[in-house]
């Protein structure tokens, strides 16, 4: 029987989604708490990865159990486990072919800015000086949308096998002091969105042209962009299947 | 020369406002950046009170200072030495006899709930279980409204000359899994919003009727009203001079 998890966390608690041995990740707890409660060990397989301090409003996670009662207060019990900064939303039952990161069609990511010092805000917004060119920024984000070869927005020596994406929606909202960037694509590759993000952010401060842009895009090489945004602005907000 | 600031702050991290001996306050690190950039000490003087995990968007205070230049660079200078958790974020000149507590005519609080766990409010909404009925909570809430002796609703043992206060609005609004409550009256008493809130809950919880309602708010004994709502609910969020 597999299942899907819908969950939500507070990046700033955490060195990042996956299990690793430096230090307390999502998956750890997540797993912890399922292993208390099932009294056996169930894998968890994420959708994606998030690096450190990166939010998620709605990851998902696929994992296969024998039982086919678990339901709504199963996700209460595990709720009640986990700290404050992690909370299940949902929990369904899939086919068994179902898988949480190859079957997901669209992903979509938010990146928040803000130019106040505001106390509500640290750790969930990244802080950065306006006014800027979000005509221009849109401009740019625009010329990423198709299918493309990400490789000057991906971290280099990962082990992926293509770094094109298929970009479907990429834009600038302001709102008073602050701005959201919304970008959705079918995959994104490891710092994409915080390094398109500070790429961006470049156009809008008048540092790079629309065409210096789209060189960057086409140049397939880390070097050519700009420094990724920090990470406590970004946040993982919808995976569709 | 006299001024006033207006300025926000996390409540999570402070044992409240006011100075005191037992942990670190708004007011004391506020007055240690003024120290240090007026290589003085300068006392401020806030328009009232909140208590150890109260939250503030726009608490007021008001200091005097022989330099009559002191603008929008000074808080920002001011901004640069505080944590993270406190903003100023405006300053201006007011005539000599105007008072930050005494001179303001009108305050504003909210209390925020969720009925979710969300890894995104926690500290800084209470978690309180729905339904409620938010219809009979708000009959209640229209009660407040006018001069009335919150003796019921006032923490004990304080030192105010009088109990009565002025309501001019209370009003609960739901949006989805969240609820907020706006309250402003001339003054508050300690601990006042908290115990309204508190009792409004048992209100919409069906514990207390209207008429119950009515009847601990001309008790005037805080004995008569339900628990204090939790201070991380709770900001102050206008001051009307």
């Amino acid at each position: 029987m597999r299942y899907f998890i819908r969950f939500s966390y507070l990046g700033t608690d955490f060195h990042g989604s996956q299990t690793q041995p430096n230090g307390i990740t999502v998956q750890e707890v997540l797993e912890n708490a399922f292993a208390t409660i099932l009294r056996e060990p169930v894998p968890l397989t994420f959708a994606g990865r998030t690096d450190a301090g990166v939010h998620a409003r709605a990851m998902v996670a696929h994992f296969d159990y024998h039982d086919p009662s678990l339901d709504q207060r199963f996700a209460q019990r595990i709720n009640s486990l986990l700290p404050y900064s992690i909370a299940v939303q949902d929990i369904w039952q899939v086919a068994d072919d179902c898988h949480a990161r190859f079957s997901a069609k669209e992903r979509e990511y938010e990146y928040h800015i803000t130019a106040s010092k505001d106390p509500f805000l640290y750790g969930r917004c990244a802080r950065v000086a306006m006014p800027l060119d979000f005509v221009a920024m849109n401009e740019a984000a625009q010329t990423l949308i198709g299918k493309h070869d990400f490789a000057s927005f991906c971290r280099v020596h990962t082990d992926v096998k293509t770094t094109f994406c298929n970009v479907t929606y990429a834009q600038w909202e302001k709102k008073d002091d602050t701005a959201v960037f919304t970008i959705r694509a079918d995959r994104f590759l490891r710092n994409m969105v915080r390094a398109v993000v500070g790429t961006l952010l470049d156009v809008g401060r008048g540092k790079l042209s629309l065409s210096d842009f789209q060189r960057i895009l086409t140049a397939r090489n880390r070097c050519a962009a700009s420094q990724s945004a920090p990470a406590c602005g970004l946040y993982l907000t919808r995976i569709t299947y």
